[in-house]
């Protein structure tokens, strides 16, 4: 590969910026992330997502096309860059590297800016905590069909490279937004958009919502689930059976139950 | 409290015992496990499980109920032990201990012994590798009713404190079973339980099986998912709609899609 740089010192001004990345507050200022990991860099390239820069190391290659999947960004007129196997474990977040790491603008559209069919399916995820939990969340969001993911409250960024890990790479192609509650309330009233609030116990059971109409899903904080607000102001309150002696699911497995009854409504030939 | 004993030094033989168990071979040689947290410890309790020994440190607790709890536990005849702030941090394994950890005998029923209703619903889970994917199965087994977990594989050992973590104690009170793939599927031949294979792009949906009757799923390993001899001799391959680009959901999403289905079978009323 022709053009490529090598950095081959853990002192080079971009791998440090690049480390820096791992904190929001610098994430927000240089205005780009981290996106670490061969399935992850794939299926947003795929998606024709475009990376700032590209960092590989082929001597901590897992991926037999990994080589490749370089050529191919590299092709695209990114620039990339070889670093040493020392230089890439510094930048690395991950236990076991994969020698791929891309500098990603951020991710995120505007509410007013979303654009979306009749009858939408839209998730929305209030304060979640774990970003392996909001990860999940929107590779179920893809595996659905979701139109749109709102993530409201700021306990967890979006563009935390953990997120973007657990979502393997689906972030890049689903629409997702940041929004404070009150903005996603009028805009779901603006659009007609039923709620249906997850709550523990609520009378109605997930199964008996006709969600066929324009449908928006709300799962709350792992801890605490939904703030007063949402429960209060949704067009429905849903319970999901809990036949055991715990009282909650994971949050993840709570909005993927719902989402897949949305499916099951509205595709009976799928 | 009286009768309790006091432990102030980190180099006090138990302390050392118990930070030995989080190793897996360790946990096998002294037949015990190590379970932190007010709530695994509750759920534990509630369902009269008996625990070999607590451990407690009131300066760290969080939880306003932790103090009763552990009175509950002492009262029942288990030794406890109280620990300073030092101690106790050594010996957990938590960012933010809650002041609460008990050594348990380690869980697990023998197949040949497990005790099942007519149509059970059975969850196969083979080759996991991430406790925190085992626990959340066993979440989500507690909240359908599932009659027994199976566990096939010998990459996520049951008794892992982050699998009992994750599970958020529910481990204590669900049937779980270490077995080979083999003896599984002897014993589902034997009790004429129909198996479903969770398979990407299986022909037949998952909403078009009959779950009412006795029933397995079977869901396998994060990246390699399941082995050929399980999709080969299940009775059923069943597939969930991906209407999106990636590939696959995370092991535990799959195996809650398809238990809720169960449950929407079974209990049409609910």
């Amino acid at each position: 590969m022709e053009n490529r740089l090598n950095i081959v010192s853990p002192q080079n001004p971009r791998v440090k910026a690049a480390v820096k990345l791992r904190k929001s507050k610098n994430r927000q200022q240089a205005g780009q992330t981290l996106v670490e990991g061969f399935r992850e860099i794939l299926r947003a390239t795929e998606s024709n997502w475009k990376f700032n820069e590209l960092y590989f190391c082929p001597e901590l290659y897992l991926d037999t096309d990994a080589s490749k999947l370089v050529s191919t960004i590299h092709e695209s007129g990114i620039p990339v860059f070889q670093c040493s196997e020392p230089v890439f474990r510094k930048m690395s977040y991950r236990d076991t590297p994969d020698g791929l790491m891309a500098l990603s603008p951020l991710v995120g559209e505007k509410l007013a800016e979303l654009k979306l069919p009749p009858n939408p399916l839209v998730l929305i995820a209030e304060d979640l905590e774990k970003p392996g939990n909001l990860g999940t969340l929107l590779r179920t969001a893809d595996a659905t069909g979701v139109d749109a993911v709102i993530v409201c409250g700021h306990k967890t960024d979006i563009n935390n490279p953990n997120v973007i890990r657990a979502s393997i790479g689906t972030l890049f192609f689903i629409p997702v937004v940041e929004a404070t509650t009150e903005e996603t309330l009028q805009w779901l009233e603006k659009h007609k958009i039923q709620s249906l609030a997850a709550v523990p116990n609520a009378s109605n059971k997930y199964t008996e919502i006709d969600m066929c109409r324009g449908t928006a899903i709300i799962v709350g904080s792992e801890d605490k689930g939904l703030a007063f607000k949402w429960i209060n102001q949704a067009t429905h309150q849903v319970g999901i059976p809990m036949l055991g002696k715990n009282d909650s699911l994971n949050v993840s497995t709570a909005a993927a139950i719902l989402l897949y009854e949305a499916i099951r409504q509205r595709h009976k030939g799928l």
